[in-house]
């Protein structure tokens, strides 16, 4: 991924083109209220509005309508408990592909319910026994499977890109932009959009404080890990960035912030009660960064709201926390 | 009321050339999932979006900005413990006229703490005491107030009907249109407003089943009322249609639905899970009329979601209840 910015925005340019008419362009939402408490203008980019609920549609989207004829036919393979289980599944219902989800024997039945109801193969299995990759890989031989994973494909980060090129149209000239950051998909490919369309754009990356391996590695240049952090931000509990993912942030992104626990679950309750907004805890990062005063709101400010698929008892604690 | 349709029709217009860039021209959103449901193309008017998280900023506004500089100088009165109270509230502030808002002792607090935070002034009363209408009446007198009722006011009755007539535009002709129904405001300016665009446009008013005096006095053609009636849909616990929207409703609307408590609950959480959008119980009611197959969806669907200024014990009660 040593590519120039120009290619690379090239492919978020090219995997916009693929989106249209398919995914969602999500609206922009903004709030007198948010604005005057900030001193700035806020500009949220409301991917619990996309397709499945989360902003993973594109991604999926983009990297398996790139599949040929002959791999489309094989099917395509993947592991995810969360948001990216039903992209790939609904994607592969579009496409007419085959799916196959490696889905631990613990994710709760509602995700797995979901995700066949898209129509996929959910395999799961015990993650004591055995590792996810392990089984997925297995399943590749048996089947020819093509494996689209949850972040680390420069397909994926493409298409989770179009997000930021959607808002940088949508809300005009951006200062800055605050991104959700797990395995560093959505970031990397929004920091690309956002350095293609104004290079003074600065952008941040936002994750949990107990879940903080890619504010580390990004600090210290080396790739550093979590094990199953305890954060109500269930979409940051991948345990580093990828391969690809890594170098992208550590390229094109200007800054890491963590926010507390705290700070997550205000955030949820200020988009459910002031904007009348549900949105999930990872789909809060960037505003939590703003509302706790951790990150500075100054001039035009881009939010990506990257989910809503929030369950009832999580969002029952949430509202009970006020 | 007894003008032809073109003249009230006009009334609504002049309303939107009022509120345009006051108001929120709010968004209209679809759902891939509850058009296959329902078979049918539906369009949600959020008006959750709204100034003040509900509709009835547009009738306050329009009500207000005609009032004349005496009027204005001498400033105005109220009877609300919900949205009304805020809207009146919030438009005194932007048009700089004094508001005072009657509201009962026990209203919540977080209610009265709105209506403040907007600048109005709350005066409290015993409602076993006195009347809302008596203690208006006097405020009147000694101040020279100008009374904005919440619903029961041509100048407010235009107003939110501008809900509809910007929904008609955004989605192109409408086959069916649903709307709540509670003091009568919102359904007679929106029916209003749905037959001047199109005259087969059918108008459907939604009311709670356990607060049906709308439906019973449309159907009986003699008005009927009920009394602090058991229903979540706090919205709609206005005891009776009033002397000009009484009229109107039977004028333009074309039918009347009732729907169970259970049908309001499971329609605001469709909303939270499905749509990602926080709709207050009375604002679901148009949709909880579609879901529970009380009314039948065909064609081209309108559904106007009126607020979403939901409590959390409310919300976190009715997501517990799935």
């Amino acid at each position: 991924m040593d590519q120039p910015l120009d290619e690379l925005f090239a492919m978020v340019k090219d995997a916009g083109a693929r989106l249209r008419g398919v995914a969602h362009c999500t609206p922009v939402m903004t709030s007198r209220h948010l604005n005057e408490r900030l001193g700035a203008d806020v500009f949220l980019k409301c991917e619990n509005f996309q397709r499945i609920g989360a902003f993973k549609f594109r991604g999926a989207y983009n990297a398996m309508s790139r599949l040929s004829a002959e791999e489309r036919r094989r099917g395509v393979v993947t592991f995810s408990s969360g948001n990216h289980a039903q992209a790939v599944a609904l994607v592969g219902r579009l496409l007419g592909i085959d799916t196959c989800v490696v889905m631990p024997e613990d994710a709760p039945a509602i995700k797995r319910q979901a995700t066949e109801g898209y129509g996929a193969r959910v395999i799961r299995y015990d993650p004591e026994a055995r590792s996810r990759e392990e089984i997925a890989r297995e399943l590749q031989q048996q089947h020819g499977y093509t494996m689209v994973p949850p972040f680390d494909h420069i397909d994926v980060v493409a298409g989770q890109g179009t997000a930021a090129l959607e808002l940088c149209e949508q809300a005009g000239g951006l200062d800055l932009l605050l991104v959700p950051c797990g395995g560093g998909g959505l970031l990397s490919g929004c920091a690309i959009a956002a350095k293609g369309v104004s290079a003074p754009c600065r952008v941040c990356g936002v994750e949990p404080e107990v879940a903080d391996d890619a504010t580390r590695s990004f600090y210290s240049g080396s790739l550093q890990t979590v094990k199953n952090p305890p954060t109500i931000a269930d979409g940051t509990r991948t345990p580093s960035l990828g391969k690809i993912t890594f170098p992208l942030v550590r390229r094109f992104v200007d800054a890491m912030q963590t926010v507390s626990e705290d700070a997550i679950r205000d955030a949820v309750r200020f988009l459910f009660y002031r904007l009348k907004l549900v949105v999930e805890p990872s789909g809060a990062l960037g505003l939590a960064a703003l509302l706790s005063g951790k990150t500075q709101a100054r001039g035009r400010v881009g939010v990506v709201l990257s989910g809503g698929n929030i369950d009832g008892p999580t969002m029952r604690e949430i509202l009970a926390g006020e």
